[in-house]
Formats: structure tokens, C-alpha cells, sequence
């Protein structure tokens, strides 16, 4: 493998040899070469971009999944043109991203021809970031929006007990210059992936971040972790934006709540089996028609106003580098990694 | 006036003749009969619903606007088919909601058709609450968001001085049984209406609210007015859903960005000439037709987890109140809109 130490205890790995990487782990652990492609670039691509919460840490928890029956790897979905801008997939029980794909180009179709177009996926399951749905189409010069719904482990503001999941929001926009606009935010305070991460390095977390198992709030993620819960983020507002993400997520597109399944004789399962819903948009069609030129005079005034860093920027950075220097991975995961592939 | 006394100080109003005096009042100040109804309708909605930073609290904010002559309250607006899901209405200058009511069954018949359908409004003013314009879709069964970006007045997120407006994001969806699920929040720590409240009532708000004008952290809503600024809720996340707002509501739209506008040759102007945007989708298209119920198992779990109060519902409860009883209205200040009706 052609890698080159840097950091002490990091390797470089080249992006597409860390995708091949993936994709050998996949298909050694009962994933189609179809859907290992989908889920190794997206993968991958976290970890180039620095989003480390969903880079190669899921690994082991895709592995436990898959193990443990709970989803199906080899999952052909089915796609419905169920009207001139609403298409519904069924993921039969697979991940959302091979779902996402089999129905992409008729989203972007419909997009251009009407304006407007949504794709709702249920009976799927989504382990990843958010923006990598979104980004592409905004880099096709479309403006969309995608909703995912996850597991029960937020509690509602004004509740005592967990309703929502994380529930994130991912927003991505073109611009005629720069790279994409692209925000992915948890609708939870802080999202799943980083208490793992927090606890795994023995982190506190600020305060109003979560509740124990016995409902008292708690600054350590091992005790959200073991029974406790997530607060939304910013109060009945996070809340609120939470359950919208139910009932988009969820119901329109007639996928499971967050509370809704039970994986209990799933032992190892870790996949959240619930629904998204993406909706694009063509700014072409209206009087917004000049709408990348307008995002760079946004940008130009937020950086007037002293906001050095956009959304998406640290990832486009750290994507750069990833890309001219290799993505950097622990020596010790990477030895893991090449361990799991053989 | 057919009102009984109820409070010390207050005066119930039956709904239809606080909305004939409203009507009176606008057509007296330069609006036509066809937007005075309109202006006068949801105006009254408001303040029957206890959304008083909304309800008659605006009429002498209105009036100035009209007066100065930056808002024309006669404008017709110009309704564009710009494509199958996607409609565009230049608003001429006027207010917004009789935009909306202009193109509001064509965006009906277009969900219905095509499963999703856009409205988006520019040239236009919005100086109402957000949720009067999502509410009436979702009482069709339709699940409807609406964004509208305002005037400069929050800084964004790691920046010093301010490029958005309160931006607020509206969401409604129906349910099989109860009154739909609806909200409508400011991406601000606050809405520029209720800093207004409690600068004439003397309140102090919470920290995190506001900057003064020397760009310093403050508790006073007049020093948050008098060339302050507000901070958005949540940090970086609310930050990114503000300019998502701007994005979806100036950009996309053809509006204009809450920092666009300049005003300063109107003295007296008041209302943003901003830009909103509309979304509505039909869920009885794909896989998620029993939406309403759905919403219904959802709202159970929110109760059975301990949240009494779900988003809409005080609005709901107040309005059933006020039309039992009258719209409750402090008597100085119905003599004050009398006396404007004469």
C-alpha cells in the first residue's frame, strides 16, 4: 500500500486505496460488491473530510450489524415514480445510501422538469453522515434538503423520557464560485457518533448536552451512553425542528419512527431502521434563477460581518489535504482495517 | 361594539368585528379593500391566538410603514406558472400574504398533482407571524414549511456584526384527529417582536440574547434596539439554519437578502422587503398515506414521554378561548385603534 507515515502513529492512506480498503471489508462481511462501492465511498469520504465521527470509527458497528442480521446488505431497493415529483423507494430492510442511489438521477430528472422534487426512502438504515446525500446535487447546481430520523435517545424539551433520535438536517446550496454551501446538524445537542467518540477518549461533554439513566443531567458521555439520553439542541426550538424530522422523515415517507423498532433479538444490531426523505429544488425555474451568484454576495457579506469559517469549509479544507497528502488514518485502525479485508 | 368587559383594563372583542375594525383601519391608511381583508384576517388571527408580538401590538408599525410610502398597500401581485411544482409571484412592493393568497390554490392544485410543489414570493413585505401561512395547508391534509428572511439584526455565528434577519421557519402537518402540529420559530435567540414587548414592558431578557451596540453581550431589549444586534439561537447550528432562510427566502425567490434594502429615505419604514418561500407536499402519494394517523402515534409517545404541551397547542387553546369569549385586547388600546378607525 502506498502510504507514507506522517504524525507519529498516523498513516497517509490515497483515498481510493482506503475506498478499495473498505470495500474488501464489506463484501468479506456479508455486503453486495454493488452496495459495498456505496457504502465505502461514503465512508471513506468522511474520514477524508474529517468528519471522524463517521469515517472509519463506524466500521465495527457496521460489522456488528451486519452480523447480527438486523440489516440486509445485499438489498435491492425498489423504486416507485409514484408522482411527477415524488418518488418512493423501498430499501427492503437495506442501508439508504444504495437507495438513495438507485433513485438519484430520476430526483435530479424531476428536479429540473418541475421545480421541485422529493424522494422518500423507508424500511432503510442510515449510519452515516448527512451532507454526503446532499452535497452532489448542489454541485449539480440544485438546492436540497434531507431529513433522517434515527433512534429513540432525545428527549423532547418539557419531556422526561426519550422520544426522537438525533434527527439531523443537511442543507446544501451551489455557489458560482466556490464549493457548495453545505451544513449536516444534528438536532440533538451533540450527535451519537461524537458521545461515542467522547467516551472512547474519556472526555466530559458540556453541560445541557445529556441526561443519565436517571434523568439528572450529566457532563459524562459514558453515562448518556448507559441508559441516559441526549437534550435537543437550543430548547423547544431543537425540539421542535426534532419532530418535524419525525413526521418527515418518518411518516410522509412510511418509514419507522426512531421508537418504533425493536432490535433487541438483534444482538449487536446498531443500525437505525427508520426512513429520509430529500427534496431538491431547481433555482433555474423562478426569479432566483441567478441564485449561485446571490449565495457568493451571501458569503462575501458574511465574511464582511467576521465569520471566517462557513458551513462546510473545514471539510472542504480537509478534503484538499486528504486528497494531495492521503487521508490520514491511526496506524493502530488502519492495521485493524487491513486485518478485517483478508 | 358588542364587548364585555372581562379583566380590569381589558375588553373582549368578538373575532369578526375586531377583524371589521382592523379592515377599517388599513383601508383608511392607504390599503385597498382586497389586501385589507387579507392584512386585517391574519393580524386579528394572532391576537386570538395570543401571539401578541404579532397581533395588534403591529397596527402602528403598519401605519408608519404605509405612511412613509415604502410598501404599497394596493399592489396586485403578478403570479408567474413557472413550472409543473413551482409558482413565482412578484409580490410589486406589497405585503406578502396577499402574494400568497393570490397563488395559494394553485399551490394546492400543484401538490396534489405532483406530490410537492414551491411558492416563491419576492418584491414582498412580511410583518406577521410566520405560521398563519402554513396552518390553512395542513388543514388540507398538506404538510407545508414556509422560510422568510427579514432585515439585518442577527450576527452570525463567530462574526461581529449582523447580515440576518430574525429569519423564522414554519412547519405545519396534519393529524388525523387533533388540530394540525404547527410551529413557527425565529432562527434568532428571540424575535424581533417580543425584544420590542419587552422594551415597552421593561423586561430584561435572558443572557445570549442580544449584543449592544458596542458589539458587548446585554440583558437590556433597548439597548439590543437602539443599534444592537441579535444573536442566533443555538449557537452555529441556528446560525446555519438563518442562512439556509436567507438562501431559500432571498436567493431562490428573487428577493432580497435581509442586509439588501436599504430604507433610510422612508422614515417610518418598518416591514422587511425581503422574500418567502413555501413548501407543500402530499403525503398521500407515496408509501407514508397514512400520515395523519401517523402523526397521531407520534404526538401519543410525545405525551407518554412527559411533554405536556406539543408545539400549536397553546395557540390552539387561546384561540378556542377568544372565540368563546372575545378577543381579549386592553381597553386603552382598542380605544387607540378606534380612534384610527374613525
Amino acid at each position: 500500500m502506498n502510504a507514507a507515515q506522517t504524525n507519529p502513529g498516523q498513516t497517509r492512506v490515497p483515498y481510493s486505496e482506503l475506498v478499495l480498503l473498505l470495500i474488501r471489508i464489506f463484501e468479506r462481511h456479508g455486503v453486495s460488491p454493488a452496495v459495498a462501492i456505496i457504502l465505502a465511498e461514503n465512508c471513506a469520504s468522511a474520514q477524508r473530510d474529517g468528519a471522524d465521527s463517521h469515517g472509519i470509527f463506524r466500521i465495527p458497528g457496521y460489522l456488528s450489524t451486519l452480523a447480527s442480521g438486523w440489516v440486509d446488505g445485499t438489498a435491492v431497493p425498489e423504486v416507485t415514480d409514484a408522482a411527477p415529483g415524488f418518488i418512493s423507494v423501498d430499501a427492503r430492510n437495506g442501508f439508504a445510501q444504495p437507495a438513495l442511489a438507485a433513485a438519484r438521477g430520476q430526483l435530479v430528472d424531476k428536479a429540473r422538469r418541475n421545480g421541485i422534487a422529493l424522494l422518500a426512502i423507508h424500511n432503510s438504515h442510515h449510519f452515516a453522515a448527512l451532507w454526503p446525500d446532499v452535497e452532489p446535487l448542489a454541485e449539480e447546481g440544485l438546492v436540497a434538503l434531507s431529513f433522517v430520523n434515527s433512534m429513540t435517545c432525545v428527549v423532547p424539551h418539557g419531556g422526561q423520557r426519550p422520544v426522537f433520535g438525533t434527527n439531523p438536517i443537511a442543507f446544501a446550496a451551489p455557489r458560482a464560485e466556490g464549493q457548495p454551501l453545505v451544513f449536516d446538524l444534528a438536532t440533538s445537542a451533540i450527535a451519537h457518533g461524537d458521545v461515542q467518540l467522547a467516551a472512547r477518549e474519556g472526555r466530559e461533554l458540556p453541560p445541557g448536552y445529556g441526561l443519565d439513566s436517571a434523568g439528572q443531567a450529566t457532563c459524562d458521555p459514558q453515562a448518556i451512553l448507559d441508559g441516559g439520553a441526549l437534550l435537543p439542541f437550543g430548547g423547544h426550538k431543537g425540539s421542535a425542528l426534532s419532530m418535524m424530522v419525525e413526521l418527515l422523515a418518518g411518516a410522509l415517507t412510511g418509514g419507522n419512527f426512531s421508537f418504533d423498532f425493536d432490535w433487541s433479538r438483534h444482538p449487536g444490531a446498531q443500525t437505525p431502521w427508520t426512513g429520509q426523505l430529500l427534496i431538491a429544488i431547481d433555482p433555474a425555474k423562478g426569479a432566483g434563477r441567478n441564485f449561485a451568484e446571490r449565495a457568493e454576495q451571501l458569503v462575501a457579506a458574511l465574511h464582511g460581518a467576521g465569520q471566517q469559517r462557513l458551513p462546510g469549509d473545514r471539510r472542504h479544507l480537509q478534503r484538499a489535504q486528504s486528497m494531495a497528502q492521503g487521508v490520514a488514518i491511526a496506524s493502530e485502525q488502519l492495521a485493524k482495517l487491513t486485518e478485517l479485508a483478508a
